[in-house]
Order: structure tokens, then sequence, then C-alpha cells
């Protein structure tokens, strides 16, 4: 039976690396060991070892064989050491009204994470943003721990230095980087979102008023990050919110995300005239002492330029957006999102969440690409993100959407100016609208672009998009397709580490070593699956070709060589 | 029970546009008929139609109610009148030893076709070819037929003269598109391959040694019309070759493409060294005959060169390429194929067969990108299709392979340059080699990319590609995938009828029109049914957001009114 609370990927071992700065950091990685090449030379056989290839690995505990998760407890808290001896607090009870309220309510006992522990806060008048330290010259454990990660198969290359500690800080003190690392999710494994690093990509989870549970819950949250999601969102909008993220936050290895409007939302029942600063306060509160490590918040829209969506074919298609401009609409007056904004910049400061500014008015059709309503709202971000950077927050910038592939480059360009070089975070963009159902390639096309030219981070598109909720495997083809759009960009940009997998992968290919191309792939199961179910354990082709055709045996002898190797027989693996 | 020789599309019908220079013309294209939007304004229902959407149809006779198909006949012979006014004759035997042997062997009878007409060929002294017609400034039936099918929704836009007859036959006439269309197969409709016209896709299929029989892939072929495929080459290596491709031919209303040298290998049994050129030859001719619209030649490779593919990681990954060079090797002698390309355009003329020319040094790995056996290759092909082209033979030359984003602008601009402005036609390119299963992702986005840059047919893959052979199930989704990749290059490069389609899905996004939404998208079926798989008939919302995070509702009231539509119950349709 297969143990929910286990990650594991073929031939592969779960190593870590060691800190200097920080020597006490251990850095996981995936390293996944492969066969040797065999030669036949002479009529001998000849064999050479082949490198471990190191991967980023986003699985955390759950694949590490010697740590023992009990999803009741949560994983272990990795960062609670670092945090404690900073300028921080720990309360004595958690302020937000509704956690109170929801903490009192004896009828969702049942529902409730087994293990809450009262939150950390910055003590008062204190720092204690990463951004801040960074400003200081400070190096935290965080950030060497990305620089380590950052670095995947680059000592093996002989490349020492590619990412420093201190470049990492640079970056961050800059505002061009952010490591979301909320003060209450010290389970999390720092990561970092900038364009001189890794593309990253996020996942959506979530119920909706419809469908699904908890328990569902934490198991996509852990699949995603089984398949390479480098932050979750939460995006829930139907029951018990408050306590599917508590589950989610306490078992997710990697920083969760959530759009606050969407349970603010469900606070006033779905009545968007019923939404007040006060309450919205009250509800950012509640996450930031849950330990959300950012916060998609739609700032940016202005009344003046909510009317800008009615030239449009499909005018928003951004839910939070929408709800805020009801809100502006129906009250005729500047959004509280907009009006609050230094004051919700406060409150992340005190737990170091993350800002992402929301992008209301992003295109969600082809037509309506690049208009005067997504570039008004951009330059709105533009001031909000340096207002956010006074207040050493850490921000990055939503982007869209729909945008045919000759109009990408100038959304990366104009954020880039407007934005003040803020991390760019985009949803794809789809570069068609007429192929629903197959939307995960229609936007990986637009994500790897977008990737190329800067975007720090992918957030994924799976197949059902516009259609229905996820369901596992669709989150498995959406992480998996936007991990090829990141790796794609990765490549094209140039990390040195980045093609080392690849030229494995293919030295394995033309070898035969079968299990090593599986293994390398980013999905072992269903590459080996594909070609199991067509192939008859030929060892030296597949079905593709044949014995006479196989371009690559032929190619072998024109080097007079001949490998030698062939997959064995893993049906009962 | 499912009809084979029917293809429907919901809510569509067969149309035909006529002819003006040839009036007989009759150029089928599938009308969508959409549903009137539904406004409430002051309490009352207010409708308006929504204009039909045209879609290039490469479905032939399949998709026309009115027409009869029997696959044991073949598909109507269109195009014979056009020819029988040609300086061609018909020949009064197949002039190949190999197909005459087939021909005589009765063992054979049960798996021949059952209608084997006899052959046309150019008469003696007599050029055919489109490329000297257009060079003679006529415009040929087939000219006007793919300028009308090009223009696709132009007309509904007042766009009258897009892309006019002559200016097809002025891009024929300077060898920068290619219509192939062999005098013996008719029954295709015509089509156009270039930078400056729709871009196209090519689809594989093809038994090997262990797998498939005939009725299996006259069926894929028929099932690859259906979703898009612009043309399709046959790639069989197993047995039977001649009489499958027979099958295919006379059944298939797009161009096919063949491999020759495949079935030359078969002849010798698998021994590249018993190859020869009368061996060959006698190929070309027999596969002439029979109708086959444009061969894959690997002339470009050089005994001088084949060493270049040493360096490599993966060394070469053409199976004719491969097969020439072993060739090559054992002989140390130049290829027959470059040797005898004169002789090859002779043939070729005879029957206005196009030449694609094989890329043999394609890259099989992101590492060997752009190196000096791909490119070494590629000049040697700018010196073929000048060659070509003096004989009237039209042409196009194929590209990579596995080419990292940053490397395929390279590519193009130097496949345009080195080739003169020759359409090039490429197999994605791949942008990673790491992720076997998914690589109708991987290369649908270098493809896209290419497909922009200018990129005349892009070779599509399937998800099985590296793995095993495709089934019916993978040649959906690598067509639809190649679709999406083809259509988003036409967007990006401002094709004018193409944005219509997409204008139309979203707005019948935007307006609730579920089915109107589904009918226009590149695979209705599979929207539908994730669609209703999640969803129980909500009408105005699906289970992504729910009723009351649905932002085009919120949007929708922002701008005072609501669209009233809803999905029927399709179960029993």
């Amino acid at each position: 039976m297969e143990d929910k609370t286990k990650i594991t990927y073929p031939e592969s071992e779960k190593v870590y690396m060691q800190g200097q700065l920080h020597p006490y950091l251990k850095v996981g990685m995936r390293k996944v060991n492969l066969t040797p090449t065999v030669v036949v030379e002479n009529g001998k056989k000849v064999m050479t070892e082949n490198a471990p290839v190191y991967i980023y690995d986003t699985s955390g505990a759950y694949s590490d064989p010697e740590q023992k998760v009990d999803l009741k407890k949560g994983l272990p808290r990795l960062r609670e050491p670092w945090i404690q001896e900073r300028d921080v607090e720990r309360l004595t009870e958690i302020s937000s009204e509704y956690g109170k309220m929801r903490l009192a309510d004896k009828s969702l006992d049942s529902l409730r994470f087994d293990h809450i522990t009262l939150p950390y806060r910055a003590k008062a008048g204190k720092q204690i943003t990463q951004m801040y330290y960074a400003k200081q010259g400070i190096v935290t454990p965080e950030m060497e721990y990305v620089a380590i990660r950052e670095n995947m198969n680059c000592q093996q290359l002989g490349i020492e230095t590619y990412i420093t500690p201190e470049f990492v800080r640079d970056e961050i003190a800059a505002g061009r980087a952010a490591l979301p690392a909320n003060i209450n999710h010290p389970e999390a494994e720092p990561m970092i979102i900038g364009s001189k690093f890794l593309v990253k990509i996020n996942t959506n989870i979530g119920n909706s008023a419809t469908s699904s549970t908890i328990e569902e819950e934490v198991e996509k949250a852990v699949w995603s990050c089984k398949w390479g999601g480098d932050t979750l969102m939460d995006l829930s909008t139907g029951e018990n919110i408050h306590e599917t993220r508590e589950w989610i936050i306490r078992n997710c290895p990697v920083p969760v995300g959530t759009v606050p409007m969407y349970q603010a939302m469900e606070k006033v029942h779905g009545k968007a005239e019923n939404l007040t600063w006060e309450l919205f306060k009250d509800t950012l509160i509640e996450q930031c002492e849950q330990g959300v490590d950012y916060f998609t918040i739609h700032c940016g829209i202005r009344l003046k330029n909510i009317h800008y969506a009615n030239d449009r074919l499909c005018g928003m298609v951004s839910r939070g957006g929408s709800i805020i401009s009801q809100w502006c609409k129906i009250h005729q007056k500047e959004s509280f999102l907009y009006e609050h904004f230094d004051d919700i910049c406060d409150i992340c400061a005190q737990y170091d969440v993350a800002l992402s500014l929301g992008d209301g008015l992003r295109p969600g059709a082809i037509r309506d690409a690049n208009d005067r309503a997504q570039f008004a709202e951009l330059d709105t971000m533009g001031e909000l993100v340096e207002r956010a950077w006074a207040k050493n927050v850490q921000a990055f910038i939503e982007g869209p959407g729909h945008v045919p592939m000759h109009k990408i480059r100038e959304n990366m360009d104009r954020q880039i100016e407007k934005c003040h070089g803020a991390p760019f975070y985009t949803l794809g963009p789809l570069v068609t609208d007429i192929a629903p159902g197959y939307d995960h390639i229609t936007s990986a096309i637009g994500a790897a672009q977008i990737g190329w030219y800067g975007t720090a981070m992918l957030c994924y598109v799976t197949p059902k998009e516009h259609l229905a909720l996820p369901q596992k495997e669709d989150v498995r083809i959406g992480v998996v397709t936007y991990k090829i759009a990141a790796h794609a960009a990765d490549l094209a940009k140039g990390h040195p580490g980045a093609e080392v997998r690849d030229d494995a992968l293919s030295k394995a290919r033309y070898e035969f070593r079968w299990k090593d191309q599986f293994n390398l792939s980013l999905d072992p199961e269903r590459a080996l699956q594909y070609y199991k179910e067509a192939n008859h354990l030929n060892g030296k082709y597949c079905t593709m070709c044949g014995p006479n055709f196989c371009a690559m045996r032929i190619s072998q002898r024109l080097k007079d060589c001949d490998y030698d190797a062939e997959i064995e027989n893993t049906e009962n693996e």
C-alpha cells in the first residue's frame, strides 16, 4: 500500500550539502546514481563509471528514508532555531479575531490540526524580514541555504562560486529577488525567486464550494512537491479554509501562498459589498500567524482604471481582481487594498510575509493582451512595490494570462522597467485561446519564453484550466509541464548546472542505458510505463524504429563502438 | 458503431468555396455555427447572432455527409481532370521492377488495394511541375485552391485579397513555397508550405517490424486528418510497405511523404552495404507511381562531414542519415544520394514529387545543437536546393531536432540565408532532453517559436517519442499539440484570419456559451469530456471557481450585463 508520507524516486539518494557560513545547514538534494557505460572493445567489455547527477529537490523530508513524517504532527521545524535568534517574540495567544473564534469552536475539533503552536511575531519596533537583513549586509542562513541549492551540479563542474550567499543577499536587498519565508512556517525549506536564479514554478491547489476534503488537499500538496513544485498556492474557496490551510502549511516543505481575499469573501458569504478593511486586516493577521509565506493581493486595481475592462472581450478573469472591483464600483470608492497598502506592508513585515502583487486586470483572451487596462495596473504595481521595499517587505509582481507570442517580450521589458526589476511571476502566458483541455501546453509555450526573457516564477496551468478543478493526475501533468518550461528557460539563460541533466540523460539514451534515461527524466514512472507497454524487453531498441532502423545503434557502429545495456524486467519492483 | 469512413465535428457544416479563375474549384472548409448571445437587459432577454467561424479543413470527403467514402475504392480523384489537361501520359504498365514483382505475386492478393489504376507520367521532354507552371506565369487550379484555403475567415473580415492565386504562384516560382502534389495522388487536396502562409503540421504514421496492420495504418491516417494534420508521412519499416502505402495514399486527402530509404533498406534485408543507386532509383520510381507527394532524402550527407558526428553526445539520430552514412563509410565513397542528386530530381520532375532534403545530421541532444556537423549539412542542402529548382523540382529543407531556446533563432536565420529562402520543415525542436513521455510538449515549445520565426511546416512529436510507436490516442495528442504550436505561430505572424477563432471562442467563454466554446476548440470532445466529468450541468460556472468566485460572472455585472446560457445534457448525443 502506498505510504502517503513517503516520496520515492528510482535510483535516487537523498543527500545533504553542508553550509560554510552556517555549518549547521543541511541542504537536501536528490542524487541520481547511474550505471556504468559498458563498451565492447575487441570483444571485451570495458566499463566506465558515469557521475551521479544532482537534482534540485522540493520534496523535503518526505523523500528522506531517515526521517519519519507524521502528517498529524507536521514536518520538522527546520528554521525555528534560526528564527528564535532574531528580534521575534512568541505570542501568548493568536491575534486575529477570526482565528480565535475558530479555535474556540468545539465543533471543529475533529477537523483541526493536532499540534498547533503559538505564532511568532517581530518584537515591537523591530525589523525581521530577509530584505531588512540583506540591506544590513547580513547573510542569513536562509540566504546561504538557497545559494547552495542554486549551485546544483556546479561543484561537480568545477564552478565553485556561481551563486554565492552574498550574491543572494545583494539581490534580495535590491528587490530583484524574494525569499518568501514566514517566521511561522519554519517547516519550509528556503528557496529564492529572482531572474538571476533557477526559474521556479508554483502550483495551485485548493477546494472550491463543490469539492474535496482536507486530506485530499494535503495529499495534493505533497504530490505537487514530489513532482517539483517550488511553491504552493492554496486557493481554497470552500468550507473550512482556515483548518485546511493549517494542515497544508504544517506539512508543506515549500513556501505557501494564498489569496486572502478568497477567505475574506467567504466571511461575508460571497457579498463583495460587505467587505471591509477591518475584516480583511483580520484575515491577513490570521494567515500571517498560520504561516502563509506570500499573499496575492490585488492592490493595483484603481477605481479610475476599472472601466478599461469594458473595452475587453473577456473583461476581468482574475477572481480577486473582479471581487475588489465590484467593491469599488458599489461603494464608488478607491479600493481599501490600495488605500491601506502601507498598513498591509506593516503587517507583512512583522512576519516576513512576501507580497505577490496580483494582476486583477491580466488579459484573459488573446485579444485583450497588452491593453491599457493591463498596463495601467502595471504602472500602479510599480509604485506599490517601491512602497513595499521601503518597509523592507519582499515583493514580486504577477503577470498574464493570455498573450500571443509576439507580445510576450513587451510584457517582460515593461515589467522590468515599471517595476524596477522586481521579480515577475506569470500565469503562463497562454499563447492561444483555442485549446481548452490542452491549456497546460498553450501556456507552457508562453511560460518557457517569458522564463527565458527573465520571469522568475511560472504559475502552472493544468489540462483542466477553464473547465474544472484539477485532480491529482492533472496536478502531475501540470507540474511536469511547467518543470519543462522552467528547465528550458534555465538552459536558455545559461545556468551552468542545468545542462548536466540533459547531457547525462542523452548520453544514457545513446548508450541504451534505458533505466538511467528514465531515472533522470522529469517523470520516470511515465517514461518507463510507455516504454514497457509497447516493448518486450528488447534491450537495444524500442518499437519506434525496430532493430534495423535504430539510428543510434547504426551511429555507434560508425564510431566503431557498441554499447551494451538492457532494461531489466521491473514488473515486480 | 463508429463508421470509419466518416469524420464529424460538433455543430459544424462542410461548406465549399468556389474558385474564380477556375470556377469548377470547390474548396472544402468547416463552418462552425454558433448560438446567439443572450443578454438580460431590463429583465428581458435580448438575442444577438454570432457569426460562424471558418476552420481550415484537412478532413476531405470524410467530413462531407454528401459524399460516401469506400476505403476499398479510395477517395474521389479530385485533381485527375486538371492533371489530364497537362503534358502527361498514362503508362501502360508500371515502371518499377519491384512494383511489377509485387503485382505479380499472387500471395499478396489478399493485402492488395482493390482498384489500382495505371500511373501518369510527364511526356518525354515535357515539364509538368507546379514550379514549372509558376515560372511560366501560369496559375494552376492547385494554386487557386490553396489561395482560397489560406484566406480562411478573411472574406468575413472584409479582407478580399490577403492571399491571391498570383501570390501563391510567385512564391512557388521563387522556391519560397512548395505545393506537393504528385500527379498520381489526385485524391489529395492542394495545400501549400511556405513561410508566408499558414504554418502547417506533418504527422508520422507507419508500422515497424514489430507492430500493426494495414487497416490500423489507414485508420491512423484518417484519424490524423480528422485532427488537422496537413501532410502525412508513412514511415513504415515493417512488412508489406508497398501494399500498406497504396492503401494509405488512395485514402488520404492530404499529401503523403515517405523516406524511400526505409523501403530500400528492407529490400536489402537491413544490410546497408548492399544498397545501390539502381535499387534506390527503382524504389523512387515505384513510389512516384504510387503517388507519394514528397520524399525525404538525406542527400546532404557528405563523406567528408560524417566524422563530425563523432564529436557528439548522441551521434546521428536520423535513421535515413545513419543508414546512408554507414554505406559511405563501408564503401569509402561519396553517397549515391549526393552523387545522383540530379538523377533524383529528374525522376521527381516527371511526377511532380517534391523533395524534402532530410537532415541526417540533425542534433539529437541539446548538447549537439548548432554544431559543425549540423551546419555543414545545411550548407550542402543550400547547394542542392538550387539544383532542384533548376530542374523545376519543388523542395524544402528539414531542420532539427533538439535545440535549446536561445539557439533556435540561429537555425532559422541561417537556413533562410544558406538555403535561399526555401521552406523550412522542422521536427520540433525539443528545447530540453529531460522529459521522455512529454516530448510533444518539449517540442511544441520549440515548434511554436521556430514557426513564428518563419518555419513553414512542423513535424509533430507524440508523447511516445524516444519510447515507442504512437498509438491512436498519441496521434491525437500529437496533432492537437502541434495545431496549438502552428496556430500560436500564425497569431504571432499576424495572419488576419487566425485570431477570428480565438476571439469567437473567448467571447463564447465569457458569455458562458459552453458548447460554442467547446465546438470552436481544437479538441471539442476532450474539452466537453473534462467539463462533464467534473461539473453537474451548473450552467453558469464550473467547479474551478464555484458560483461566488467566478471572475467572468462578476466582471459581467461590472459591465451591467449578464449573459444567459447553459450547457445541455449531452450525455445521449
